[in-house]
């Protein structure tokens, strides 16, 4: 079968991948309604696409915190990538160093950020960070990061405690034993602290709050992305402590159940941050009409999370990178039908306002 | 399979129970439209999380007419224990007593008040009633439950008649012959008097009127709440007539179909109440999510009803304190990810108010 | 199968009747939207039942055109009865006059208004009519009527050509050669005009217009019921040409598909007649609740056509009774629920009217 | 089985033609987001039909561009006829001939338009076209045309790349070697120019503007339409440009996907034209009553595109009539239902507006 847009390879992988490793990817919270919104708000939304602009010459390109990047659509942090290819991030980290994108590399990776650095030296790397406890552990970590390059710290801040996903606990998923966290390997102190999926977990610390934005740029040099964001009032807050970017995502659907779809979430945030920091989304974005929808709504740039499992799982390197390719080609034909030539021409414009 | 939320147990119980049983429970009036449009109603709600607020430390307790509980979630009036699981009403009771919530002991349980008192005599427990048309059976049986120690009792005020559950007339559904609706045992004078499941149901009294509060409250000394009102101008009724609370309910969409689901009834009743007395909810709550939506929208506490038989007919009063520790967990979960320490900071600013 | 409620009688019907008569009576026009729309927009509203009302007395008793009827709802004109039972409108109309409630017989009947007079002599009894090319015959069909007793004429207006039954076509339905339309028979000049199921339809004048009425008025002696509006500007033509009462309706989705539920077209109709005559409703009603909310929107009666069908080939009179039994019993079940003792306190403040 | 509406005839295609022939007139770009909704709007909009309004006669005729039409629907242009049956294209022309309405040829015929305008020589002809990169062969195409006596040129807007139809990719679909472009024949120079179903496609010029309107004007004298257009701002520059007429069209649902439905898209092009022009429209017609529907909304004509190319597979010329002649009757009827007696009396009081 040609795999030819997205959801080609979303079957692949549940067909391919283990029962529970699927599950664990799939996973939502609770009932999966914000899971699934993620997906069924775009759907809900109309364009309002030009005609006869010349689009003979098209661009994708845009930049995000000053990085050019071949077009806005990155790789979101998901974690455990070795469980759907051997070399789990090191494939992911080429295939997007290949297609000049962002990959934010999540700490719960499968693989060091030091290998995941070597892999591919050019490319743009984010790295996704958790306050823990022991906030020596995370500053060791943003040491790590800034000495290989990292462009940024994305913090996510939506998992004061890990949401409820059923099948999870149904499965009693646990990292194989042969796979490791290999960034926190031999980290912790507290080597007999409660674990989740066989990773010492309780020691996310779930009194996290402004202050630790503060503490954070103490430590770092790096921009600051928060993740995790779904309401004006943090996202004004967000502003006023002096961070880079939001990230306008609500974990794929995986903390609360019930919190809005992402799409759907971004317009009161873009109107609040009105252009003082750069805004971003994840969540559901499966189409590169969906990616033209998401940037006509204000995002700068949008991640991907699942669909970037189901390419590694179904050639690793290449198939990360054809899911990029998919979605690139998909977005450009789709600022082309709108008659836009580049993102810069992507704006409210193109959305039919009156029927969201 | 692990049980891990409350639809699990459910899925037990369709299993298990007779099929005239389950059939009981799960009944609504007429199409069923009230029953369905209970559960759906919260999927329609949609939550603004607040993010980096300190959660570390997070409290359900909440009062209720002044008793402490460990949660705002109680167990609602529902009939027949003993269908579920030999033990009952009592089961019930020691569960409601383990979890520290309040349980609503339904005047047609098949243990006798004065059974259950004893099996639990230090949880916090309400009675509800109905009014019969001989009012001294109706003060027999509030004089037994003062003297039992019961703190309020809860006038169901939505079954002038029985509403038409298509199946029960079907199954021609009755109480089995072992089984007595011990409350109400020998208290009967009309011992002809027509029946509904086996119990004499044409005893309660249709001309049951706002007076009636007034007689309610000239031969009890026990606050009083008032389940199934709908609407703004009974809230306001309830008021002025010297109720102490309101349970919004439609009967678990067993009486009127049509009528709203009881999430989309409570804010034209808060609104309307404007806390000078306490308003609960019942129907529909299936998730501690649910329970989040129901507080944030002005209830004070939540009742189950059908979620507790499904506990029950898993494995009695174990069965009980496993749904009402999920929901418990669930709740406080939600809460936590919400950016909530505790019940006083859930309130409207939670609610996507434009989606409703 | 204990038959409980009227898609009962729905189901046996479907599974009982020839396939080509549950086809005609089933049939909606092309698409069949608005057919299935009558009932679903019942679903869609919501009633605010009030409580506490003493409803130990009710009375589902109305008036219609100044006769009492046992109950708001009344038996809208179908077509040969006899293809649902032996004896036909002699059942509906033993039915109908047993119950007390308005019959509205239509012009294609399988039994003459002379035999359904004779067999239900105190029943109160509409004629349904059509305005044909030939005013004579009209004329005569109008003379026969009054001198029966009937009470009134219901004027169909909404055919001026039949509906796109697409079934219809596929079967080629015909009224089978024993059965005949007698209170045509013999009467028609041009014994060879095109047919439609084996009845001259094009003597139907499609030339039918307001300037009929008049015409009509001139003729009769009776009240005259227009069926089949569904605009406000054609209630307000209808008031204004001195007509006593309306029934909206789209005759069960048979006509225009497109044309709104008749529930959903109420509310203009009654707006802009404000009870200068009397306003009806037919199509879609399945439950007593489904009448309450037609009051309660306005309509002073309504009637039901395929249910009756239903019951007659369920068991004849004895199933038309039993449908009429079953929705007078709901209805006055429903009133009570929502605080209604009688029908003058059915109105629109039980309707959630911010849902609509 | 009889052949009653435009579906019976679709099925029969869909059962007939070999799967990547049905495929490919089937597809819609993408999720089929907009080419399902196409037929959905339309189901969403009631209409306000009025009574009594004498339809004894009734007259389906209109004109467009001067042109007198039997009926308010013309074909669309659609590709490849003799994919679906053996004369193709010949066949359409008789057809539309015969029935007295306008076919859009499609440059992407498989007969020439030499002949097609043979075939059928007093029928009512519009050309389709594009703007190719060597405006030369447009040049020629048009000098056809006009000296063949098509009577309108209809530039097509909305392809300056091909949309991303899934399974035509998956089923490599090509037009097979014994069928061709044949108006395209030999006028290449670039024969060895990328190709997308057989056809050489890349020689479209996506630089196509508005300025290539004054070019067309330069070279024809025939009035020009313009295809594609879903949005007022380009309906207001349209008129300023001095076509003379638009269809409202999203080119089936198969170019960009999160389009509007084009019914739902009409209101604001009609509103912003306010009659300077004609405003047609594509897609989703099925059947007559949703041709009531546009032309209330404020099309002139309405166009078919695939229920076109069903009627051909089923039985050429013949299909196409049957196909057309269901839609006029249709037609015809729901205007009389709706109480017009033609196409003038047709207009927005027919429609529903708050339902929109």
């Amino acid at each position: 079968m040609p795999m030819v847009c997205l959801t080609d390879y979303e079957d692949y992988a549940r067909e391919h991948l283990p029962k529970a490793t699927w599950d664990y990817y799939a996973a939502g919270a609770d009932e999966c309604c914000t899971r699934d919104d993620n997906l069924l708000a775009y759907k809900r939304i109309r364009l309002r696409p030009r005609m006869l602009r010349n689009v003979s010459v098209t661009d994708t390109r845009t930049t995000i915190l000053g990085s050019e990047v071949s077009c806005p659509v990155g790789i979101a942090p998901t974690a455990f990538h070795c469980l759907a290819w051997p070399e789990g991030e090191l494939s992911t980290a080429r295939a997007s160093e290949a297609m000049k994108i962002c990959y934010i590399t999540s700490t719960y990776s499968t693989c060091s950020v030091e290998e995941i650095a070597a892999a591919a030296p050019n490319g743009l790397r984010w790295f996704q960070l958790y306050v823990y406890r022991n906030r020596k552990l995370s500053e060791q970590l943003i040491q790590r990061v800034e000495k290989l390059g990292f462009k940024a710290l994305v913090l996510t801040v939506d998992v004061p405690y890990p949401g409820k996903r059923r099948e999870d606990i149904r499965n009693n998923f646990k990292l194989p034993p042969h796979l490791k966290v290999k960034n926190l390997d031999s980290s912790f102190e507290e080597s007999n602290s409660p674990e989740e999926y066989g990773v010492p977990v309780q020691t996310l610390d779930p009194s996290i709050s402004w202050k630790d934005i503060h503490w954070l740029q103490s430590v770092t040099h790096l921009p600051i992305v928060i993740k995790g964001i779904l309401t004006k009032e943090d996202a004004e807050l967000a502003v006023e402590h002096g961070v880079q970017g939001i990230i306008v995502s609500n974990h794929g659907g995986r903390q609360l159940d019930g919190a809005p779809a992402t799409i759907d979430a971004l317009s009161e945030i873009v109107d609040t941050v009105q252009g003082r920091i750069e805004v971003y989304l994840d969540g559901g974005i499966r189409t590169g009409c969906d990616v033209l929808k998401a940037l006509a709504l204000g995002a700068k740039c949008v991640f991907i999370g699942r669909p970037v499992v189901w390419g590694l799982s179904y050639k690793g390197e290449e198939g990360v990178r054809d899911i990029l390719q998919i979605l690139n080609d998909e977005f450009r034909l789709s600022m082309a039908l709108s008659g836009c030539r580049d993102v810069t021409e992507v704006n409210s414009s193109l959305i039919q306002m009156s029927r969201l």
